[in-house]
């Protein structure tokens, strides 16, 4: 059986949950997917580097005490090595989930730049990287034949980047249009029941929905981002965020939401990117009141949503998570998945 | 360029909108498929049948005046000669689109299985076959080294069936749940308007939503045979509408719309697959009343929508249209599309 080694690059919720699939579902997970995972190496910020290459013991890293670090484990160090493990691990596939750094994509451009130039695909769910540098690190993954996948940089593991293009051959898509923040979301439902938009991110903060600092969900860049990715990846456009206008919902008020109710309508914050009529690709994320019986405005809570205007059947949306720690490692699984799917093709095809 | 050769085995509103694509979209079509497409063949009820094997002129047929039949034209008889044109036919793809039968899916069955019993894939859009023949039909498929595709029998060219197969790689997927009929889901939605349910039914057959006789839409047997196909196609069952129990939306009054709309619910007609705790599939259709938070009580109108519980990712949704004449033409290109593409999987892996 085909086996692939995989290298951890941070070890904060969606690594965990990663390392906790494949060590709980054990040899089961191989027979479902046709082909073995082995984790040979991880960093963390916090825990420090660790290579083994013949195998993690997933149950003891996973079983950690508070504090420790991997200094105490065979192959480990207290300090996250992070560009030497990417470049010398025995790993064929990288799997970066740092942090997103809006303003230039580092240190996980760094990561996975290194990565790719060192022959071994990569995963991601980090929308720095595929946001802000998207053209050149695909660029160097094809020089050195090898795959950079980031279903879960938008909507984590519901599919979105993989229906486009995969789901609707033969259309052409003229436009793309989202709800691609929960946070903001929940707090224009929360909203419509009466709250103020103060109270309403206070008790997403409470709930875990909103960060400590809620800005990029509040005011929108959070899903410029994730714009700017449908746009490249679907449209074929090569923006960047300079190019996506961008406002948020902070400027509605209560009476606003009224107002559409009174209408039928609702409140959401949209993100966009369509070719116009000269084949330009216009980027925008905005509060938009849609009417009730839009495909987008029956989206409720954190759940998020992308719809895809084509020419042949006009819309079809696909909705589901757009967060969540599980929901997040399942994208990279997938991406796992078809790194492996195009390993195969590759190898029928070259036989 | 690998070319197929079609025969189309129906012509009305849906392979007409089929031959018009290949018409209308030319060679530019086979350059964005990588493929071309010929129509070689035509069968209808009132036209007769054509045959010509160097590919018949679409625009003279699409151009035919009212009235006229196939016998004027070289090739051509005023009768359709069904059987006959499908087992003889030059077409290595046969596109059967002639109206469901939800009795025993006749004559739709006998066409499938003279196609794929003469060595030809099969495209079609009928519920009768897949729902109340698929396993035969498959397993000839599989001992022929044909393929038998029917995205288009569920929710026309919105890619439910392939959305499960392809995009969810990885998953367990527990229960299938989908709004599958556009006319019961409009008149439903004009209840909530203060409409009485005869109203709207009139209402949805002036618009062209609903038959002039309304009841497989009103009573859900449209639902169960697409409960059938998804329960068969994605969670492995092999029941037949026999065991889905099945109740319409006659019941449903305008109290129940008024006293579900105060508790923040929406009645909709629910068609559900699930496997239970046993792993035995359990199927039903029946009208539900949905929290306005449930993923699909926001589905409006005459659209269509299936969601998909899965273990890792929780529920996943495609929604888009469930009917039309384009976009259920779609739904056969999308077919071709994908028995090109196993054809050349195939010619790979067996070089």
């Amino acid at each position: 059986m085909n086996r692939h080694d995989l290298a951890l690059i941070g070890f904060g919720g969606v690594n965990r949950a990663l390392a906790e699939i494949i060590h709980d579902r054990g040899e089961g997970l191989a027979d479902e997917l046709g082909f073995a995972l082995r984790v040979v190496a991880i960093t963390d910020l916090r825990l420090g580097s660790l290579m083994q290459s013949d195998g993690i013991d997933l149950g003891a890293v996973l079983g950690m005490a508070d504090g420790a670090t991997f200094a105490g484990l065979t192959g480990g160090v207290a300090v996250p090595q992070n560009d030497y493990v990417i470049r010398s691990t025995t790993a064929d596939i990288v799997v970066e989930a740092t942090f997103t750094n809006p303003v230039d994509g580092e240190p996980a451009v760094s990561h996975v730049r290194a990565a790719l130039e060192s022959g071994k695909s990569v995963t991601t769910t980090n929308k720095g990287p595929v946001a802000l540098r998207g053209t050149e690190l695909n660029r160097i993954a094809d020089a050195q034949g090898v795959r950079f996948e980031y279903e879960g940089s938008v909507m984590s593991g519901t599919p979105v980047l993989r229906f486009a293009s995969d789901a609707l051959p033969g259309l052409r898509v003229s436009a793309v249009q989202g709800i691609l923040n929960g946070t903001s979301n929940y707090v224009l439902g929360r909203m419509e029941t009466g709250m103020t938009l103060a109270d309403a991110v206070a008790e997403a903060q409470a709930l875990g929905y909103a960060e400590a600092d809620p800005t990029a969900d509040i005011e929108g860049s959070d899903v410029q981002l994730k714009v700017v990715i449908l746009a490249n990846e679907i449209l074929g456009a090569d923006i960047t965020t300079a190019d996506v206008e961008r406002r948020g919902i902070s400027g509605i008020t209560q009476e606003d939401i009224v107002e559409a109710a009174a209408d039928g309508k609702r409140w959401k914050l949209i993100g966009t990117a369509r070719r116009d009529d000269a084949g330009e690709v216009v980027a925008t994320v905005e509060p938009v009141a849609l009417p009730s019986t839009h495909p987008l405005a029956g989206i409720s809570g954190p759940m998020n949503a992308v719809s895809f205007d084509t020419d042949l059947l006009g819309t079809v949306t696909v909705s589901g998570p757009g967060a969540g720690r599980m929901e997040t490692a399942y994208a990279l699984l997938s991406d796992i998945i078809a790194i492996d799917a195009h390993q195969r093709a590759l190898a029928e095809a070259t036989r």
